[in-house]
């Protein structure tokens, strides 16, 4: 795999500088087109062996190109605010904007192959990461991004060579530390490992680039020149409507019987018995967050429903439960054009509460499946892929021991009406009825499917959906407070 | 000053709960009102001595409102990215967008009050750190910020009293720690450093609402009629138009003489001296960015000039003597929507550098007081207050040991003409001359006029302004990265 990366390849001073000034012209074009189009974010990696020379080529890529619109990042040590979140929350929130580059130097690369390297974790487990990282990768491409990978090589003997002039140099002298050393006695550990990352992620959205790293011009002039060449032509290539449907329709169960229709709505709790279970289950849920243990977990309660399902008084009874210095609403509506720019979940990823906090999201990443399906606000490919990346999400935030509660609010059509009627005659603004609602209500059956839909590709046995029966609204409170009371103790190994 | 908050303030039950519904109508009205508006951000500061209550008045005001659209922020330790930031950034992230509440229990006043009463500041410096919160506060006021402050008060007997029920029961038991019991035995001092600092920063915008602690339902009725009324008032207040102008025009000198004019526009460097200094200032920029001390500081570089003046130039000569990895180049364009629900400076605090990492803005906050002012973006009640709160701003960046230099890059009006003609003639689109360019250059007079306004107002010792004769590019590029050289040589302790 390394093979042509160990040829000796060379560029010569006069060829590098007749190259550079039209390549230089032709990035900035790009660039410039990039930033005023704001079609697509571009992602470049620069990975590879120690004192291969990464630093030096990002450092000449900022030079030939626009600085001010490229923002490099490189993420050693974790902060404090990142601990504590799932270990991609550092990269989401690096991410470039759309018709901005980001240039990463240290990735989620970085630690599956030190972490195999030095033993911590084996190969299944590595290969499970990095069928994670292709997963990412993927979601990333579908979502626009443009991903460029360039992995820089140096044979064993370059590599010591390399150490050596460095060491011999004063003014280089600080570059080489034990580190780099250390990762030389385990030259042929790495090698290893890494082309067995390499080979796995490199995939036909995102493909590795290996380059020869030795001699500096040629390896500026090859990334240069694969970068210039990748952005022109993603810039010049043809929107493609968003709209293919390679998927095969999904329709409702031939017998028209679905899993909504086993609610059984007519379900009660008397106001006495309320009151009492009220008391008893908020007192319950105090206790569960303040009990030592929480403050290694994290709790993410979500909340998706029928108009008028009464979400709005299930999560005051919770937050009623809990000191307010310890949760959140995110309340989720439209996004912000900050939003926009970057890929779906990125704006649920901001809201992540750390260890011993807990977030509550009324309305949700849910919504991709549900509003943006039915009213055709995002393509079918879109929803579609929709499923497993948000499988991929929650399934990272329980890696991280975040307890996931999902409750879908379900009222029937009819009691939907009633309330709709009511809110209308109270007329007291806060619960006005919009044109929206009436409109949402007429496709009664394209949401209802959309639901069965994703309760059946998301329901997972790490994060299940809960179906509430809403129709009484004391019947419904109480089972999200009894839910998330049994979810947590299970969590906190009190059940 | 707390007589009124010892006599022993009582509500009965009956009358707290026939108050209690309407005033949760009334608090929920406003609160929508302002959701839907979005006129103003809402700041509310609980504070008050230990035990009196924050944290369950707090959990009312939560329980009373809408959840979705309130964040609560109990602010104690430093993570490490805030204590890599002056204080006040913590503050900043946290600031509330428009239409929404924030809710603040610790908050810019604790740590003077706690420095204090512990004696590491003495109280010299605790007047001037409230000059400082007064001022800042000013600064949101007059970004439209509604801020209500309240003070939760327990007399000595009160205090100890609750302490001790609160430890004997075994429900409550956690909440007394032993920092309370320390505190307790502080009661006097702090009771006297508390009055010291309401005194000084109950101003007409945001005055102190002190309120005895010792009966709940008197703290919450008090408080969240205080709130509704508050909101409710300023809801319906008319709009006033943000023109007053109570203050005297500013003109220029009789004799038309201003700063610019003294600068010699002919200053030139040759190609040949340009390249050796180049190479000899970048080298050096190089070397005190790698310099063991530049860890413990952080660098803010402002760019500003003329269009056309080679800012884009200047910068890029400054970064290619830079590690790609120590600096962003934050390039100001219009504001984001995020942005603009902020107070002005908020999208500023945002790109602060950590320590050992630089920022250098590509234009920055002195767009209010240059285009914002003469295309009347904003009133001119609004830029005149900017000097001052620029002049704060960059007065706690230095405090914490940020080195700001900030350029002025002029050219005269023939160069600029001159410049923009052949950016026309190259036609190559990244220097494409906007009608906008042109408009600018028809205002040169008052631009001239609101740069001269600018350095006097804001040329301050801490943070001087650098005048750059930019006529000629080579010259202005050296005295750039001199400059900058010269002012970390100093802050290094190297010069």
């Amino acid at each position: 795999m390394f093979e042509s990366a160990e040829l000796g390849h060379k560029i010569t001073k006069a060829f590098y500088r007749q190259q550079v000034p039209d390549l230089r012209e032709a990035l900035l074009d790009a660039q410039i087109d990039l930033l005023q189009t704001r079609k697509f974010p571009v992602i470049i990696l620069i990975a590879g062996v120690d004192c291969a020379g990464k630093g030096e080529t990002v450092n000449i890529l900022n030079e030939w190109m626009d600085p001010r619109h490229i923002e490099t990042h490189a993420l050693r040590d974790l902060t404090d605010e990142e601990f504590e979140r799932p270990p991609m929350w550092r990269y989401w929130r690096a991410l470039p904007p759309k018709g901005k580059l980001g240039i990463f130097i240290g990735s989620w690369y970085s630690n599956p192959l030190l972490d195999n390297v030095h033993g911590s974790i084996k190969n299944a487990e590595l290969d499970q990461q990095l069928e994670r990282i292709i997963r990412f990768e993927k979601m990333l491409c579908d979502e626009g991004a443009l991903i460029l990978k360039f992995w820089l090589h140096l044979s064993k003997d370059q590599q010591k060579k390399r150490l050596k002039s460095l060491e011999k140099d004063p003014a280089t002298r600080w570059r080489v530390t034990d580190t780099d050393w250390k990762h030389f006695k385990l030259y042929d550990d790495f090698h290893r490992v890494s082309e067995r990352m390499l080979r796995a992620t490199s995939t036909a959205e995102a493909p590795w680039l290996i380059v020869e790293g030795s001699d500096p011009r040629y390896r500026y002039l090859t990334i240069g020149k694969a970068i210039q060449m990748s952005l022109r032509q993603r810039l010049d290539a043809p929107e493609v409507p968003n709209v293919v449907e390679p998927f095969p329709p999904i329709t409702m169960a031939i017998d028209g019987l679905h899993i909504l229709q086993t609610l059984d709505l007519k379900k009660k709790l008397e106001k006495t018995q309320y009151d009492e279970e009220l008391e008893k289950w908020q007192g319950k849920l105090n206790l569960l967050s303040r009990h030592p243990r929480f403050k290694k977990i994290s709790l993410v309660v979500v909340f998706e429903g029928n108009d008028a399902a009464g979400k709005g008084g299930a999560i005051r009874r919770v937050t009623q439960a809990l000191d307010a210095r310890l949760y959140r609403v995110a309340s989720i509506a439209n996004p912000t054009d900050e939003e926009k720019s970057q890929p779906y979940l990125w704006r649920f990823w901001r809201h992540l509460p750390r260890k011993g906090r807990l977030a509550i999201f009324d309305r949700s990443w849910y919504g991709r499946v549900l509003v943006e399906r039915v009213e055709g606000f995002c393509s079918h490919a879109d929803w579609m892929r929709a499923y497993g990346e948000i499988n991929d999400f929650e399934e990272q935030l329980v890696r991280h021991h975040t307890v996931i509660v999902k409750f879908w609010l379900a009222v029937s059509q009819d009691e939907q009406l009633k309330r709709f009627n009511e809110r209308e005659k109270i007329g007291f603004k806060r619960f006005k009825i919009t044109d929206d609602d009436w409109r949402n209500r007429e496709k009664w059956p394209h949401y209802e499917h959309a639901v069965c839909d994703m309760i059946d590709r998301t329901s997972t046995e790490i994060s299940p959906w809960v179906l509430v029966e809403a129709n009484d609204k004391h019947y419904a409170r109480i089972k999200v407070l009894k839910t998330i009371c049994r979810h947590l103790e299970e969590a906190l190994g009190e059940a």
